[in-house]
């Protein structure tokens, strides 16, 4: 495993909510994130597919670490939006997401999330947001 | 307890993700939703701060109990966008949405999140997102 | 007129767009902002409606105009959101801006716009989004 | 030029607005439209750029055409959101739109938008949004 993966594996493991989520990070390189999350009952809403609270979760999280991969690790997502195209179930979400472009204290970002089911993977939701240095962000 | 609440409470029973989330339904009427999170461990990031999955969470499902209580209960979050104004800290969040306009299939709506701390609110986040009914959702 | 709505006023005659736009300034104060447009058939897409163009347009510099009174004259829109919710025809636009939440350097703000026809106003798209001061904007 | 190209100028020609804004269709074909606007004087606002309300109405036209393209002529935009990434100048706007997920109702669509400037294109902002049958649309 190379550096910066172990780095964000480290990152990950200290947000005590991602470790109720039970999220995964499979990807971490400049401009280029790839979270997974193991789908499981509790993670469901009323009808039998995941909540919509945990793909904007896992959306978010992509974001703030896509972010980061090129602004550095003090990066807050200032904002973003969320299209649900279709309900998730199966095996597992992943969200993947990458840089549209970085400024200094910005990064503009999207990503696409994907329900895969015994190794299909289709299109779920797709976002684009702003993440920022925590220096630069709203609350400073 | 008026029915229409005890009608959402029991919806909101039914979301096991809302239930380990440990979400609770203070208002429910048409066109007026006030979903509470109570603050603990379990939800924060790795500054202290209580995670933006968790807010984006509260306000995904504020959002769709919002619509329902216009739209009927089989309704899902078409889209929505979030600003993050503040870093959410304090005894619990409070997610407080109205109806901006409806139609017969979709209502549009906004959300403000505000953190609570000993008595004191303050506002954390806000959003505005498209609410539809089931058959006409996205992945109709 | 005070001083303020004359300084906004100057201001919006600098932009050769707003000028073709034909957009009035009606009030321009610390956090409240009104824009109109009278409605022409330059304006208009090919169902006899106003083009969601123009009504973008009005968001776009209604948010701009909001979050410069609290932020100074020197600020772009770094991003917004518009739900459409009902077709724009009549006498005018109105664009009505206020501010949400203000850092030191960015503001969160919400505008919504109308239409008004001989004196009765509809409420036809709502909006969301962040204003930056210049050095602070992504393109910095 | 094909036939699909051809519809799409005339459906562009009929639109007065885009007419005042000087917009032309270089693509348009299922699931794919580029749209473009030279710039000139009237455009811009005062810092000496193209508006920001210029660059969301090729956004939305862009939207709207590539959603058109997939769910037939009679569409309307009822969301969007852009990103500006940087100040746009040149010689010509570029709006290039995708479809993300198409349902019988709805299509979600991406827009990038780029700036020319004597044969050289960069990327000056990004928009999601959904695009709607006018009888599935919130006025509906």
């Amino acid at each position: 495993m190379n550096e910066m993966l172990a780095l964000g594996k480290a990152y990950l493991a200290s947000q005590p909510f991602s470790q109720l989520m039970g999220t995964e990070l499979l990807k971490f390189s400049e401009g280029d994130v790839e979270l997974k999350i193991p789908i499981r009952a509790e993670l469901m809403q009323q009808h039998g597919f995941v909540h919509g609270g945990v793909i904007s979760y896992a959306v978010d999280n992509a974001l703030t670490f896509v972010g980061g991969s090129v602004l550095g690790p003090d990066v807050v997502t200032s904002e973003f939006k969320i299209n649900y195209v279709k309900p998730v179930m199966g095996d597992a979400i992943h969200a993947c997401a990458s840089v549209v472009h970085a400024g200094k204290n910005q990064a503009v970002c999207r990503c696409d999330l994907f329900a895969s089911n015994t190794g299909e993977k289709s299109l779920c939701a797709v976002a684009q947001g702003t993440i920022s240095r925590r220096a630069q962000s709203h609350s400073g």
